[in-house]
């Protein structure tokens, strides 16, 4: 097979994924939205996403392991496509935590309606930079963008940190409302694993772009 | 490079993984009993084994990145060293979970100390049972074996929204108890996810010994 035809097979497979992050960027934000608004058509919206992304996934990896198998390629195209199942994997994760949130929207709208000193949205909007930035920075080939994903992690670490706390003491002053509470804290944490995600995707480019490994070299622990 | 020497690195491999698993495995069984009896020292022993995990990561991606850029394997062999970077990305998480378990003893042993209605002690056995399953099934190529850790994850998803039910009750019963449950909720979700990359691993094996995809096949949505 002649090496245009592998270099063009190369650009389908990023396209292959940057459609699949179009799709895990869209249910993430949506999953914030049904959350905000109790919207119910948008939660089931989300989880016929999280469908299509499963199946976008199996088939970034198919044509992956397929290239990988087929064209034994060397050095920064070899880097290009391990990374790309690498950041397959976190799309697909992303995926998981949109219908985390939406499931926390279902179980929510079923529940007295209150207002919680805490500010979801503005959360999801900082996590859906990430993951914008995360993906431009692999579409353009950037590290620095990617770097400055790393960054903002931190923030939203913090921003968790704080969501805990303050609802911790709501439960404690009205405990009438712990369940809602316990669902904000959780879809916060859900945010918050998404934001590693695209870290990890970020790291993914960097590691892609400049070939060194800078995972575990930015923060002590990115589980949540 | 004659082709006796690969298969001699595909077994160094191979033990480098099952090395990393043994120090996951151990995190994440002290990290419980650390969270039970509330042992700080061994807390640290366990942020410390996590140090070592991060370490065994890259050196297991490293390995593996070479040995599919220098030797240019094939079907069976190419979808084994592609299953112990993946195996070896869900192997550091079950880490991160771990360290995650044991900074929630730091927080809950300055806390009061009370009974919660709740038994982390045996749903953390039954995680590490699954761990441990997933890992021999990779020792012995064993994709029966690898399915049995899959049929586990129903009953651990169930054990955590039992714990969660449960505890949001008593938050609502004594508010002054809130932080506390919300320690065992939390940890309850971190056995949770220390039991899905347990399936990651177990599909991981499925699709090197039997050459098919597995995952979306068995559970719908495997986050948190």
């Amino acid at each position: 097979m002649p090496r245009i035809h592998f270099q063009q097979q190369l650009v389908a497979l990023k396209d292959k994924l940057l459609a699949m992050a179009a799709l895990s960027q869209q249910a993430l934000h949506l999953s914030v939205e049904a959350y905000i608004t109790s919207d119910m058509g948008l939660c089931d919206h989300v989880i016929e996403i999280e469908a299509g992304i499963n199946a976008a996934e199996t088939s970034v990896d198919e044509m992956a392991y397929d290239l990988l198998a087929k064209e034994q390629p060397m050095a920064i195209d070899l880097r290009f496509i391990l990374s790309v199942i690498k950041i397959n994997g976190d799309l697909e994760r992303i995926g998981d935590q949109a219908t985390n949130i939406a499931q926390r929207a279902q179980i929510l709208n079923d529940l007295p309606k209150i207002s919680l000193p805490v500010d979801i949205s503005e959360m999801g909007e900082k996590v859906g930079i990430m993951i914008r930035r995360a993906i431009q920075s692999l579409l353009e080939a950037d590290a620095k963008l990617a770097e400055s994903v790393l960054a903002m992690d931190d923030e939203i670490d913090q921003m968790n940190r704080a969501v805990q706390s303050e609802l911790v003491e709501v439960m404690q002053r009205q405990p009438a409302v712990s369940s809602q509470a316990l669902n904000a804290i959780i879809v916060s944490r859900n945010l918050e694993r998404a934001a590693d995600h695209a870290t990890n995707i970020a790291e993914d480019v960097i590691f892609w772009v400049r070939g060194s490994d800078v995972r575990h070299k930015f923060s002590l622990a990115e589980a949540d």
